[in-house]
């Protein structure tokens, strides 16, 4: 066979053993957190039927699903001149499943398909990569992890509460600096209805919601090309004006500004509720009402997450909101619920750049027994079993090698000791524990080593 | 939007929470044992370019491949009356990538790619899904795990020993009665070129690897089949006939019988090199020189292992052995390397039908403060938070639902203990805590509580 030269497919990675370890460390942090609140794991197949996920995710999105090809003689079925509709008839009889692009639509799907043996407020949280034909940029992956927590069949604010509390909880103990930006769709909707351009809540929210990407001038163009009238993009830019108050002044704002619209008080009333919780219960993440947040995604219809890291600049590491017609589409009509999705990957680009991983967690195995030849390894294999069984990660060099490939071997490694044991420690019934950080080694039996192992 | 029936592709499954838990205590022992013997972690993307998969794994498997579509528009460069060259054209045309198949490709291509990053020997494991086009049937599925434990680069045999070793934690600490079969390629090719039949080697051990299945006349048939004559098929029959013998007789008949065969000496050597390790490092499993395992894989060189249960019929749980070649195909020659692979899936079907999961592990909300108003959950906030700031898995009912419901939820969620706040427990500065196991109901402070759950 011809040799092949090694590559993955553009946009997809590999993980290294020390990578691995880092994302192992921010999947843990995320799932004790979940769990400490009371949610639970699920997990959906990687194939979904095409006709679960089209039509979820818009017409771009459409295009970025990864479609797999059916098994079988599927090409036999192709004919000639084929028009564009004829061609589009003919990818949906090659392929009818595709890799799932987000957890959000799979969980909607879940809930419906197992109605009977879910109890409701379900708390689920699921963590698993997800797939989209996106092209690949710095920090934009084929495939990546999200990490979303749901919980679907109440409408209680408390809910809102909790997922505030997971997110400050996890970047906490990540130690990531970070900021939540809140805001509610029912104040977008009302701000729209004021002005007279509910018609228009959707290019609104598009427009509001690349601010941050374009500013004030391009925000203010959006709107212009959306057909807003001269008063309308005042009124608007009223809002946006309140930005660098604090959260009292912005709801007081709000107050006034929307007191005909229903929608809107009712936006501001769960705001408060919210904010008013976390005067007993304190947070140590800032939590800001940002009314030029608006979520790209169509289906929130109550509050709107999303944090940001405080020291890098990086696009948001976690968002989500509460949703009321999740599983509608799937004939499970007016189930509200409520969730957020941390980007894993993003996160850990986050902690690279500020090299906030702990230090302790790189080393996976503790100690390494030197190999000095058959008789020696026979001595030490009881002593690797003892260790083993006492919980430690230890393991012993193959072959009797030189020392110094075995001693590279335990440094690249990161492993803190090795153990020596030749013909005067066997003689003596000791070891020799070499400490590859400091160097020094100490001599000792075999139930002193196991004590400060352990 | 039409409505439309919940489903998932076939071969597929969602796993719920109860599934969840049980399949990670089994990866989380698996992982435990891996990481204690000095295994790391590393990840490689789900999709393969199929230039890595294709050939790898023969033609059957090259037709159980699930291709993924290029995105673009591809069909356009169709054209008419396809023949089955032209089609085979189409598909490279439109497909470059793939679904990972197994762990062992993706593996080796991981080694090559990144050579000047590895120390070796490189010990690492691998927990991820694989993907197969088969036709699905009861413990069969389309998506599934494997757990894989590698070491290459290295030709010690202690790495066979080791393995082993990890076998027997892994099925000791899962409480899964299972033996071990080993055999050796060495020894099957000794006697395929002791009987002259070194050219037939493949078909002789096909017809062997079916014999669990097929019994001694099926094997018989397939061996006629092949081409073997009357004294070589009696010569092979003279093998099987020590099945009942103990490790130290086959090997004794081996010695005897492939005296003239320099390859099989040395594979009966290091078989034997490998049982006189267990003489002072004693195993709980099983393990038995098993002449009639050939395992189907033909990049197999040395030592191969079998791993089944010994209470339930299901197929082999586990299975690998060693190569000497398989970075070959990616320009690494001549590189050994010894590896297993656990099958997650049929664990947890044995483990599920002896009903062998521990209790415990079901439970992972330790306790829930049912909800009584707005009162009372201002004043359960707090202690909630504490209880999680002590690591106890805890939550509230979010709403003040009907008590039944909520006493329904917890033990549909099999929540062992609820705590009951009202007005005279707020009054007397108390909680009460109800067991929901024996239904016992007691009252008791905080610091109580919390001594209690920790």
């Amino acid at each position: 066979m011809a040799v092949q030269k090694p590559s993955v497919p553009k946009g997809t990675r590999d993980f290294s053993p020390v990578e691995m370890v880092k994302r192992n460390f921010i999947f843990d942090t995320i799932k004790e957190v979940f769990k400490r609140f009371g949610y639970l794991p699920i997990e959906t197949p990687s194939m979904e039927n095409l006709t679960t996920l089209m039509g979820k995710y818009g017409e771009e999105g459409d295009k970025l699903l990864f479609k797999v090809l059916n098994s079988g003689d599927y090409l036999s079925k192709v004919k000639s001149d084929l028009t564009k509709a004829e061609s589009t008839k003919l990818t949906s009889e090659i392929s009818e499943k595709g890799l799932r692009y987000d957890l959000t639509v799979p969980f909607a799907r879940f809930v419906v398909q197992h109605l009977n043996e879910i109890t409701f407020p379900f708390k689920r949280y699921q963590i698993q990569p997800v797939w989209r034909a996106d092209r690949p940029q710095k920090g934009r992956y084929r495939e990546f992890y999200q990490c979303d927590v749901d919980v679907i069949g109440s409408n209680s604010l408390l809910n809102e509460v909790e997922l505030i509390q997971i997110i400050d909880q996890i970047f906490q103990k990540l130690n990531v600096n970070a900021e939540i930006k809140l805001n509610n769709r029912k104040i977008l909707l009302g701000i729209a209805e004021t002005i007279n351009a509910k018609d228009k809540f959707i290019e609104f929210t598009v427009a509001l919601d690349k601010w941050d990407k374009i500013g004030s001038e391009g925000v203010k163009n959006e709107l212009i090309k959306s057909g807003f009238s001269e008063s309308q993009i005042e009124d608007i830019f009223s809002v946006i004006n309140v930005i660098d108050q604090d959260n009292k002044h912005k709801i007081l704002f709000l107050k006034r500004m929307l007191i005909d619209s229903e929608t809107g008080l009712r936006g501001i009333e769960e705001v408060e509720t919210v904010l008013n919780y976390f005067e007993t219960l304190p947070l140590n993440i800032e939590l800001e009402l940002d009314l030029t947040l608006a979520r790209g995604l169509n289906y929130y219809t109550g509050a709107i997450f999303e944090v940001k890291a405080k020291d890098v600049a990086m696009g948001s590491l976690c968002g989500g909101g509460r949703y009321d017609d999740l599983t509608g589409v799937f004939g499970l009509k007016d189930v509200s619920g409520i969730g957020i999705s941390f980007g894993a990957d993003r996160i850990y680009d986050v902690m690279e750049q500020l090299n906030i991983f702990p230090n302790e967690i790189v080393a996976s195995t503790k100690v390494m027994f030197v190999n000095f030849g058959e008789k020696e390894e026979k001595y030490c294999l009881p002593l690797l079993q003892k260790l083993r069984e006492n919980g430690i990660n230890s393991e012993i060099f193959p072959d009797s090698a030189k020392i110094k490939k075995q001693m590279t071997y335990a440094n690249n490694k990161n492993i803190p000791f090795v153990i020596l044991v030749g013909e005067s420690e066997m003689e003596k019934g000791i070891l020799t524990l070499k400490d590859m950080i400091n160097g020094d080694q100490s001599e000792m039996i075999f139930e002193e080593l196991l004590q400060k192992l352990s």
